[in-house]
């Protein structure tokens, strides 16, 4: 929809100000934007109270686990404080939606390490913006690591994309003297795509099938 | 998106709650929801304060006109109350988007009054949901007409629907016995689509156009 779209401006301010904060959300044009904020002007007073509330509770209460960085509304995690999870197998992954995605197959009963995104000099984003520091303090210190347990393998559940290759290999060049196997998901998931959209078939025959990094044994 | 997708309901608490209140807005499904939740936890303290002011402030101070139920923050609304319209001629539309569009053409020169809908039986619309009261009791006296003069031409600005049509009949029956010249838009706008699309060159075509009805003079 181009700027010069009829009725662009011509709305109340407040209603302006709601368009203009729902336009900064992802995947979201102002012709959606509008939508939504006619529907929040038009919503009982129910519906209004519980989306200001959600919106609230959702910044106050989430955040991320101290141990893995997953995103939680308990600390740690409910996957960290699981006793029967193998918190020698540790999957690192780049966001909590993957995680959310990957437990959804019921496939794989390690643990993660959620790194915040994926290494991409060209949007800015360095190793130092990730959770990679909180990840070799747990390999360093067990008792860093919920638990205590020692890691044996760590597998890279990243996005099959440049930026995902990328971080595997550099973590991977970090990981190069410890004692521990580092894998990495199978190409069952098509390179190019967002690990984001696999369905849990494709995301279990991923697990299934990882195999070691290349040059390593 | 299917309801079986991997990750649904795998969020912490609060996050899904406001994945739910996401999805009650039209056009956002399960996924941009996750997306919008996602974005409004990552954002910076400024931007959620805005968010959640934006929207209590819409709630707080954005209603209807008390003459021609437009949307507005003050009231009267900066149509009813500019004193350089002409409020002889008057146009009657579904809603006020569609009157943001409509101005947006800088064509009409009248005063409008906004229906809050179309007559729709199935959808369990009837006339008494809409603001026809308010309509007629603004032409019986004229002091509830913003600045109160009387009204000699009638545009009906609806959608070219099914429902659209109707109510321009309902309408134009109520007003058969006024003095009044009932007219609608030309149909430069495509029937079946929503007035709601239409581009300004549209629009001030359809303005233009705008024809007697069918059985009167």
């Amino acid at each position: 929809v181009s700027g010069a779209r009829a009725g662009e401006g011509g709305n109340p301010a407040p209603v302006e100000r709601l368009i203009r904060a729902f336009v900064q959300m992802p995947g979201i044009g102002r012709r959606s934007a509008e939508r939504m904020a006619m529907h929040v002007l038009r919503a009982d007073a129910q519906e209004a109270a519980e989306l200001l509330e959600s919106i609230r509770d959702v910044r106050e209460r989430v955040a991320p686990c101290s141990y893995c960085f997953n995103l939680t509304d308990s600390d740690p995690c409910r996957i960290c404080a699981d006793d029967a999870r193998d918190r020698t197998l540790l999957m690192v992954v780049e966001q909590s939606r993957d995680l959310v995605n990957l437990e959804a197959t019921g496939f794989f009963r390690g643990v993660y390490h959620v790194l915040g995104g994926a290494i991409d000099p060209l949007s800015g984003v360095q190793p130092d913006d990730l959770t990679i520091d909180g990840l070799m303090a747990r390999l360093d210190d067990p008792a860093r690591h919920c638990g205590g347990a020692a890691v044996r393998e760590i597998i890279f559940g990243l996005n099959p994309t440049l930026e995902g290759d990328g971080t595997a290999l550099y973590l991977g060049e970090l990981l190069r003297k410890r004692n521990i196997t580092v894998t990495r998901l199978a190409r069952g998931i098509p390179s190019g795509s967002q690990l984001d959209f696999a369905s849990p078939a494709v995301l279990a025959d991923a697990i299934a099938g990882r195999h070691a990094m290349e040059g390593r044994t």
